[in-house]
């Protein structure tokens, strides 16, 4: 009998190749599967299974962790607030993570003795993919062809002709990546230092430019609503997605530390991501006390450093994860956004748990609760030890 | 014979009113000072100073502190990248900071009995300057009329008159505090929680509209160059600045935690060190490790924070200034940036230094320094106690 | 009618005063509350109730704080293995701010219109009662007759027998504060920086040589059972620290950071919560990942820090609980002790979550998930980032 | 011409073993190379070279590292109050580190194609001498004949005898490794969880009873003089060490993370190192601030940790250094230890710099610098954001 061997198919050349020659050449059964992590339409996951079938699958299965993904991921990157190196929303790491670890538990449910992946050796996608599945399914034997044989494209392309597929030749100028926290781009400029990538480069164009305000709601930290209408998180971000990437917004270029070592860059657009997060950030400002967003901070740097390494199952990342949802308990409330072309503005924020409410002094104003001499007492203790360091260090005092 | 007092003097109502009362009230013989950071024109400077002589002054004193300003200071926030909450480089924190030490310094060198400054007792220079002053020069003492008073504006004005100092009684809409660093701008809206600043009310209005590009130099860190012209830190800060506000770029509100324990809201324009910051931080992701930058990061927020409190004096300041000095040995290049109104593009770098050099691996790419194999072995021991905790606790294996 | 003040009373020469002074000199209704956190017996708290009688209170209340106390707040003590300054258990600073909160609450129940404390000005203490009180109940007054009178000892003396009142006038040559977590002791030795509490200050005298094997059983985290008696932690604290106390074992001497930012300097017996924090982190060593390790280390200083200054009531301390609780699922398992004279071993641990087990490789065996050329390619992309760094900055290579 | 091959000799069986296996079957020609950071006597050394020559290698070289592996590593150590996990001053893992870079340097001097060292394929040591070489010496090939042959002790032994050289069959009950910063002994029990290692395993057997009182005086945080005697930093280190290992000081089992990912235990005896940082440790507490004291212990945990894992060539390494040492500008001073069976006690410190000088407030008596009114107002101040924050989320105010 056959052995089992359960595919992370895209329906790109690389995971075509890998279906023929999972089956023709090692002798495997082979079970597709595709995870839709809010990136794909209706008519792209159909068009992948067709081509699936079309090249001999046992078996070929659409998982939907749109849902999964934001609750178990995307959620924590707005808790957190996470920018990796103060730019990038870890638009696809994130995603990869997700996808990893539902192709684990889909091999397991079938009780599949191999898995395949069709990462290069080049990149993060290999560590993710190989370290989750080495702890979620560590019996089950990781294959990865496209790593092991180098082929170039031309042979790849050869090698399905020899089996009679037909494939799109042509190499797209730019490669895109599609999800539900992003769109990255990479392509030749990406490669430099020095060059940014062109305005016809970005998949979406710059299309609106009349100015409009927006409100987004938040209740403990996640966002609900959008314009008052109460869509919950995931259509929350694919509607903002939708408004405001045509206004050419959240587009960067994001040069970062890959989990092999070598620096990458690649481009970036999301418009959503990137105004969640400061709108998010915004109401916490208002809402939680200063050390709690410095600890945010700190541990959101490691767990977004630390989730886009692929380590997303070291149970440190369920505790940090604790601290952030406890951390949540007050950020609720409303902020209003104006869209601008390639810009937007975070005007303010309404909240019942805001604590700069004027009935505790406004800054710049005198306070109800305290006068200038605690103030002077405060000033005096406060600096009593480097007041006494600079007696003793440098003889400020007789 | 007269005590001797020290005055921060800026010319404006506040302080004119303590020039008068330290004289006729106290009986004080009153030196006068202003500490330039790089804020005022030769104008002003010179208006400032006919308005202490005509105030009665003993002597008034202007006290360019630009240089040091920079050196001691602004360096550490561009090796920091600091930006407080993710949004604010400190433009007028940092400048108390350093116009309290300059002070303190004066009061030491001509033997005052007294220093005094004209904060109320509602903001943070307060803390900044009485906490500086009883570090620097613990056995002087601290006299703040406008805090200890209470007087309104109307009183002061009246007293004046009653001086025979007439000064302009109307108060200017929008309170603006301009330095090398960033023009703050508080208002009206910047006291609610959902008011955004008007266009009227930003000091540089907006009036360059064509793109260009320019290129910022960096040796060690420290910006040197622009658009090639070697001009040193401080100029390359101002020339971009004036270079750059016209865009309308640097504007934000920002939303903060004061050191007396409130929440608050101001404006600010600062196209420059925005525009520098993020220049050198992508310059730093080209040419530090990934551990130098997350340690910058957590060590820099602190800073960042410590100083706005006005603790500039403790001596972990030294310690973390020598840790961003010895990080910025290869943070040498040039950055190449596009300005548009209302925003700006980081368009590369070029560095002698920079790590994304394809001679060792272009992301996306097969290296030559290593094969898919030793990646799949890095992948099993870079998981390995992720692979044995899940066999631990949850039973991944027999 | 008389207004009502709660006073935190302990019996003392301070608090008796106060009594009087508040009933006497300002006409207030005097309930006197002592708090409990397992340091008194039940004849102390008998003792301290007659007193509070004879000195004419309103009514006296005796409030058990042991079991919130530990749960509260020892719980996270051990959770996060704090020892200040690699040193110090916290004793007295965790207690006094279980104790303030309970009076806040007792006050705000029984509607009083005061509350009083009787620290000098000189402490954390002060701090640490006025900073809840202002937190739990901000309308109530907080008076503190001992700062503000700062009477000498004869003189309280002289005013109590003026009322009537015999106090034992004499002062102990230590001063000491027994609680659940250990207890301090001050001295002439420990105001000084070079000297020793001698061998008879210490409360607890050795008497117990003879080495002795005990075991310690934690449940996610907690002490739950001592020499396989399942008693609960409270009891677990108290049954060991009367078991190994008299080893002398615990006993050092603090030098710390008082709130107040003078160094603090003050020796301690805590045979039981040094114990139990090594036992309790040598079990987490061998259960937790490194990554998980690491972030407790970094987040329970603060969490520490933050306590001893009375801050325990901004929110971030939930946060970090939350994280706590998170970190301690696997925590589970018996740790085995010795007790010497003056010291004590941990010998090992035995738990179902052990990751140590043989079944995942032995350190400097060979191990049976991975080869020699895994961990080859795993140094080569280990130290990936450092190698180009010494090829770009060294010239490593050509 | 043959290719030269530097090996890390040690003389044991595993580097004999490869001292023939190069020569005779690699064809290469072999520089032994022995590196003593002070673990070796002048007797030992000897030995090392006099095998080396009989198994007939062309050049042995011995290189004293002693007074670099201080100057570079172990002071930084002593800076940072390094004991990983609160327990072990890593021995070991800091020694192998300067012997790895001193090889690659040696190797570099005389123009090697290879390097080789004797690791087997199960520890940490392997991965520190890969990365150090890959780092240093890129382009010379790492020949590892015990990982790559996966020999048993009777093969190597049967190999070495075919080829004429009788060594020493009999395996030693403990392993022990000696350096200047403490020995490791690893055992039977070692590799289980929860069993001591026995009185006779310790290298140093207790022979000292009588307590003594002894002195060290640190300049910048170096240990210079034992008992008054300036013998500078090395002799301190070598000469405490004789003192105190006889009372059985600083023995303990440490149980930590591999680089490689599995748990590891070892015991240790370190007299030492662990007197030296306790009493660095309380010579900071007393002129270090509490913010100075805080980040160096953030920073010094990373710091040995990653030394640890052999990556003390990545930069970060040196601007934590440069921390560091600015750190201990005012870390200089006496220490008076007393020694006992099995343990010390701090007795305390007298420094110039010390901070608790009475003349600025003892703690617990009324001090000169501030009022308790003054303390009333940071009260206040200080507690304000949680005051705020508990009004607005607690319901605490009207």
């Amino acid at each position: 009998m056959k052995k089992k061997v359960v595919l992370a198919f895209s329906g790109g050349l690389d995971t075509s190749f890998c279906c023929i020659y999972l089956s023709k050449d090692l002798g495997l059964e082979v079970h597709s599967v595709v995870v839709n992590t809010g990136g794909f339409s209706e008519e792209e996951l159909a068009a992948i299974e067709k081509r699936a079938y079309d090249l001999g699958v046992e078996s070929h299965t659409t998982i939907d962790e749109t849902e999964n993904y934001y609750r178990e991921t995307i959620k924590y990157l707005i808790f957190g607030n996470v920018l990796k190196n103060a730019t990038y929303p870890l638009s696809v790491s994130a995603e990869r993570v997700c996808q990893a670890t539902a192709i684990a538990n889909y091999a397991k449910k079938i009780g599949a003795e191999c898995v395949a992946h069709g990462s290069t050796g080049a990149g993060n996608d290999q560590v993710r993919f190989d370290m989750i599945f080495n702890t979620l399914i560590p019996g089950v034997e990781i294959i990865t062809p496209i790593r092991d044989l180098k082929l170039s494209r031309e042979e790849e392309i050869a090698y399905l002709a020899k089996h009679g597929v037909e494939i799109n030749a042509e190499k797209a100028k730019y490669s895109i990546n599609k999800g539900l926290w992003g769109t990255s781009v990479g392509g030749a400029e990406t490669l430099t230092s020095n060059q940014y990538l062109p305005e016809s480069a970005w998949p979406t164009q710059v299309t609106s430019t009349a100015p409009q305000t927006i409100t987004i709601d938040f209740v403990k930290g996640e966002p609900v609503a959008l314009n008052g209408e109460e869509i919950g998180a995931v259509k929350v971000i694919q509607h903002l997605q939708e408004l405001a990437q045509p206004y050419g917004i959240g587009r960067d270029i994001h040069v970062g530390d890959t989990i092999i070592g070598i620096k990458g860059r690649v481009g970036f657009e999301a418009a959503g991501p990137l105004i969640l997060i400061k709108a998010h950030h915004t109401l916490e400002k208002h809402t939680l006390t200063k050390w709690q967003l410095s600890w945010k901070d700190q541990i959101s740097g490691f767990y977004g450093n630390y989730m886009h390494e692929g380590q997303m199952h070291d149970p440190v990342m369920r505790d940090i994860e604790a601290f952030l949802d406890s951390s949540q308990q007050t950020v609720t409330g409303r902020v209003i956004v104006e869209l601008h072309p390639y810009r937007f503005i975070v005007v303010g924020i309404e909240s019942a748990y805001d604590l700069m409410s004027t009935k505790f002094g406004s800054y710049g104003e005198m306070n109800k609760g305290y006068t200038g001499d605690d103030v002077k007492g405060f000033a005096k203790i406060f600096g009593n030890q480097t007041i006494i360091w600079h007696k003793v260090n440098r003889g400020g005092a007789e």
